[in-house]
């Protein structure tokens, strides 16, 4: 079994893509994001997106309840029904979920997140954020036993039955614990790891599993968060992840021949 | 087997019908709109819903590209979300789909439509529009069997694969084709059919079959298309459809104990 996880990068090639995943030989999870198509959403609402930082220099979205209500229409709304449309277009009889369905994705509410903006720490409060550390992968197991392919987004489920906003990239890491994947593809608007993201020759084009932690001090971004779940989905027993390019005509294809960056 | 159709009112009571849902003693599709939320979206993007009217006097939306997308984010994305929050919070495990999911609604997408405007015909072509006549009611048998709920919205596959704007309570009756749906209740934001719509006092409280051709002469707006459905539905083996109001507190129990529309 395979996980394919594709960012909201605008140039994805969703048409291609679709088809490459309708002829994989093994059955499939599809994973994607949508933080581009939320921002601009956001903008267009006159609500633009605000992010903070934590004490370790992760940045995150702050999702008060308008900001929820706005990844909910682009991830579970636009994009999600785009995808679920490429694929039946593809052959692929995809079925579209977010973890909060069925308590696919679940994790606790953090409730008070620090924000360090100029050396000083501000608590946020009504905040709808958590990491999603338990899935509900009998769901998914029942749907691709009976041909059906999964594609999943945001938001997921608190313990107390709230949706929060969370990390696709260590949302897949939780399914990893119980389902038999092998190979884990993240698509992104990047050839693949960049030592230097303004640099496409930087391309690191293959990652032994203990060096991934030094990895953090090239790190920029959400890249932080990919680099996270992908120790944990090693550690949990995945082969090999596969890092590359959404905006390809052969992505898959591409980053599976290890073109992009490969970590094992 | 129950369908309970909830429509896009704003003061629609999603946590108190959430729970009644929880509470039925038999196993529940439910179908919900978000025709109020998609105006308010469409109107804050700046790209306010059109209407058209057909040459029988039936109202829809004009559905083009930009509208489909906002259709997309406020049904299948706000309202099917927030739904399974209320849901999942009540105890009911549901699952939110929309019709393109595994193809649940399939029709004919209609590449003109005819708009009648000061009894002038205007040819309005780019609309993304159908009419549900096919169900894979197999998926939501898979899913119910499973102690699953489904949470079923707009939009719906063409046979060509392409997402359609289609009505939902004809969506409805077509999956009484083949599913065994005994009861149907349909929540709008009214006591139930009313002679005058200015009027809550002439609800009609009990409709028998034959009459309902004979209603569309006191029907406006959407309850044309409710009359058209619950024709079809009874004529696929329903027994009873239940129409009431989605604002009260009780709206499930005081529908199915008679206080509204009743048609068998």
């Amino acid at each position: 079994m395979i996980i394919i996880k594709i960012g909201g990068n605008r140039n994805t090639n969703k048409q291609t893509i679709a088809r490459e995943i309708a002829e994989l030989d093994t059955p499939a999870i599809v994973v994607h994001g949508a933080n581009e198509q939320r921002d601009d959403l956001a903008a267009q609402i006159g609500a633009p997106t605000k992010r903070i930082t934590s004490p370790s220099g992760i940045t995150s979205v702050q999702t008060d309840k308008q900001a929820l209500d706005i990844l909910i229409m682009a991830y579970a709304g636009l994009e999600n029904t785009r995808w679920i449309q490429a694929l039946q277009q593809a052959g692929c009889n995809a079925i579209g979920l977010t973890g909060a369905d069925g308590g696919i994705w679940k994790g606790k509410r953090k409730k008070v997140l620090i924000h360090v903006e100029k050396n000083k720490k501000i608590l946020i409060r009504d905040t709808y954020t958590g990491t999603v550390d338990a899935s509900n992968t009998k769901l998914l197991e029942l749907l691709i036993t009976n041909g059906y392919t999964p594609v999943l987004t945001q938001p997921a489920l608190s313990y107390d039955n709230e949706l929060i906003n969370t990390d696709n990239d260590l949302a897949i890491a939780a399914m990893t614990k119980t389902l038999p994947i092998t190979k884990i593809v993240m698509l992104f608007g990047a050839p693949g790891f960049l030592k230097d993201p303004t640099d496409p020759t930087s391309i690191i084009s293959h990652i032994a599993k203990h060096e991934l932690p030094d990895m953090m001090q090239y790190a920029h971004g959400t890249m932080k968060k990919k680099i996270m779940g992908t120790i944990e989905a090693l550690n949990n027993g995945v082969q090999t992840v596969y890092w590359g390019d959404s905006r390809r005509e052969d992505s898959i294809t591409h980053v599976l021949a290890g073109n992009g960056t490969t970590i094992s």
